[in-house]
């Protein structure tokens, strides 16, 4: 058992500092007001020192109160050698949880601009924004995931439902179709989703993390919505800059398509695969039709049609040559019912002094006709399908190529210091930031009452500051203040009446 | 007992589609994969149906198959009797988890546009983004709450830690800055808490709601920082137009500051209190350094040394008037360790038609100088002052007051739809609105092959797209595109080269 010694000030008053030794660490942070009762506390009103100890657990009946005020340094001493209250401190580990992570200012940044960039890609696709709770009743996710079902996160049964986070964006969506007799939306929805990943199979992958998706659900003519989530795809990977792509469609899937519901003969099909080794989308399939094995074929023609469909479409819209079949590809989860597809890296680094990086899959998607029905009472479905973009993976790129470029972020989007080369100052400078502030500029001061010059000054540097405005004394007498240039250094006197519309248009122009 | 009959296609080349009937509805949604091992699927390869019911809960070896292709028939009939499947469907209730919610679309706008006026709030006062995992290793959460621990989501053990889902912002917050030994930050964070309310003791609360938290950390000249999160509640809850407002200090802190931190007697406090009853910030400390009991008693000076300054900072900030004392105001959470407040909505409505609301608080803050210390293996500590903006809240009122004037929310942001008078122009369709998304603009088409013009007018209408390009046999000939507004039905024949041209300049006028 570790036992650890804390002091810490009480919270009420005519109290000094308490001494707390709780027996169990973790049941007790040291807030001496969740470890013993109010009545218990009182016993000590006035006294300037008490040492508590004993196992702190609630209830709090079980808190004793041994020693306060003169008999602190015996109690203390005593304790010390039974407790070994100092030493095992670094045995107290701060971390987050397993596979997550916080996400500090400058991944925050990056993160940003991804997300901007694919949110802006889905809006310009006319998608709705949808939000679903973090967790869903256990079972509405219940059988959804196959072989994955065992890394759901369940919440604890505190009493009431049994509630489990969610595992993708996907099933919330069809349960919220489902829910709502919803029969037709184009949304997109960015949001964290929970999975327990085990080490040992998916090194580096992450417990939690941020899926950008966008759907579309109803009954529609064939092949036009799945080609529009295929351009999607293209538009945020060429989009991000990420080097050359892939978009690789499970061909085991376009065989069942082909053969389980449009009735091609098996051989058929696999003479298709022939074909569909070689790279090249359209042509591909132009070529599958001059072959007279198929275009001869009746059964092949009709086999063939969603899949020429879709390809007519992806050349209008300039991809085919994108999209190319896989025969390794499989689906992962229980309720894709048509082709699946990847988006993939290409591996040539974009830079000679890069390292050539194997990140996998950064987008996914399929068709998933059956999954809105598994929450209809009456099994009615909605046919859909969408794409997953894979941001903390892309998140990971980004990040390493400006590592390797050594960019500097800026994690503030502060224009304007106040600063003042002179004592007293404090007042001047907050009435002149408050102005900035109600005249919608993004402004900053350091919390000092009298800081000096040339520390305000490296802060702007430091942190990429473009403009500085100084007031002292001189510029009070005159009525001006001075505008500085963290460039070039430059700085100009400018009447106070002026300042804000200055500063406006110096920031319009950079 | 549930029982239900569903139909599913089997996801498995060569396998027609699969009937299934479990015997508890909750384990098994018809999903062949998840029910059977694939080598008992195997034994049904080349049939065309079959039919499985039994105990469908893993392991997979209670699964029984019985009946194959012709046998069907009498199979299904002898379990629907046995089982009842078609019956108690209605007892299948699809609904969000207690206190949770989807946001639809509308919702979604009305949230997005309170989260930026919150977040441009916060990055004007040159704050940084932080993010931090939705769940926390149990023990960070322990103890921090008081009375409110009950109230934290605790993940069940599947094995490996023990995990809790955030109950606030602020904690994490500290923990992130004791782990990464942060001295000074200024952060801003908009996330998702979840706290396990009681309906009964706070009906129409959400256990699933968001925060937007601002927090100054590190050690500076007193006041100043606190100042400020005032200031940016002032800003906010201005700048949302919810109408009068007022920020309410906890006068049991203010009491407990001076008496117990700045010795000041507690008659001279109790005095003090006949002044902050009446309303009134500045104007109430300046009265109160006249009353000579005080103004020439040198511990009362001392005691409202702090209060003084704030009063200064807030006068220069031109909020002081906003800012009044409360007695029943109590710190709700064991962390804060100084002046608490609370921002509250005045109960004037705005227009005479709308209904008097109460919404109580809508922000709240304080200083908690202590809660990174509990984190810190050493105690070390960081002063912390913070605010946190109650969007639900607020969401909830921009949202009635949106229904009672009938406000009319777009949910897309689509700028140009794409139409045909004529069938048969899908090709063109796709070709052009292709050209429109990869000149960045927001476009839509119907996903039909040949849809109506008054449908595709209609959907422009009802969703406010403001431009619909059109594409016929006549604009094909002639080689130009039909551009019409939609608000005055005015069309105009545009060539395809300037097209883009024009339409971006008709959205930059608008």
């Amino acid at each position: 058992m570790v036992l650890r010694l804390r002091l810490y000030s009480a919270l009420y008053p005519s109290w000094g500092p308490i001494c707390l030794f709780p027996r169990s660490f973790a049941s007790c942070s040291g807030n001496p007001a969740s470890c013993c009762t109010m009545p218990q506390l009182g016993l000590l009103h006035g006294r300037a020192w008490a040492v508590l100890f004993g196992q702190l657990r609630r209830p709090p009946g079980a808190v004793c109160i041994r020693a306060v005020h003169s008999h602190s340094q015996v109690a203390e001493a005593a304790l010390a050698t039974q407790l070994k209250p100092h030493q095992e401190k670094s045995n107290f580990i701060i971390k987050t949880p397993k596979g997550t992570r916080d996400l500090s200012p400058e991944q925050m940044v990056v993160r940003e601009k991804i997300l901007d960039m694919v949110v802006s890609c889905f809006k310009r696709h006319g998608a709705k924004g949808l939000d679903t709770p973090a967790f869903e009743l256990k079972e509405m996710l219940t059988e959804k995931y196959g072989e994955d079902s065992g890394l759901v996160y369940d919440l604890k049964d505190q009493g009431g439902e049994l509630l489990s986070l969610r595992y993708d964006l996907t099933v919330p969506f069809a349960r919220y179709l489902a829910m709502n007799k919803v029969k037709k939306m184009k949304r997109y929805h960015v949001g964290k989703v929970w999975r327990r990943e085990s080490p040992t199979i998916a090194q580096g992958r992450y417990r939690e993390f941020c899926q950008c998706d966008f759907d579309i659900a109803g009954q529609f003519d064939p092949m036009i919505p799945d080609a529009e989530c295929l351009k999607i795809m293209c538009e945020i990977l060429s989009g991000l800059q990420l080097g050359d792509f892939l978009i690789k469609m499970s061909w085991k899937d376009v065989r069942h398509e082909m053969v389980a519901k449009k009735g091609l003969a098996a051989e058929v099909a696999d003479r298709i695969w022939d074909y569909v080794q070689c790279h090249g989308g359209v042509s591909l399939v132009q070529q599958m039709f001059q072959d007279p094995r198929l275009s001869q074929n009746k059964q092949a023609l009709e086999g063939l049609g969603d899949l020429k469909l879709l390809f007519e479409y992806l050349t209008l819209f300039g991809i085919a040559e994108k999209i190319s079949f896989d025969l390794s590809l499989a689906r992962g989860l229980d309720y894709y019912t048509g082709v699946i597809y990847e988006a993939v890296l290409l591996q040539t680094p974009a830079h000679a002094e890069e390292e050539p990086r194997n990140v996998g899959s950064v987008a996914a998607g399929g068709r998933y006709d059956g999954l809105v029905g598994m929450f209809d009472p009456k099994g009615h479905n909605v046919p859909c399908v969408g794409l997953s973009i894979g941001v903390e993976r892309i998140f990971s790129i980004v990040e390493q190529r400006m590592k390797t470029f050594g960019e500097k972020i800026r994690t503030t989007e502060t224009q304007v210091f106040v600063a003042t080369p002179q004592k007293n100052f404090l007042q001047e400078r907050l009435k002149l930031i408050a102005e900035l502030w109600d005249a919608g500029i993004k402004a900053e001061l350091m919390y000092k009452n009298n800081p000096k010059l040339l520390t305000q000054l490296h802060y702007c540097e430091n942190t990429g500051i473009p403009l500085v405005v100084i007031i002292g004394e001189q510029e009070l007498k005159e009525g001006v203040i001075k505008l500085r240039s963290v460039a070039n250094r430059e700085e100009v006197a400018i009447t106070r009446e002026n300042l804000v519309a200055e500063i406006q248009k110096r920031l319009s122009e950079s």
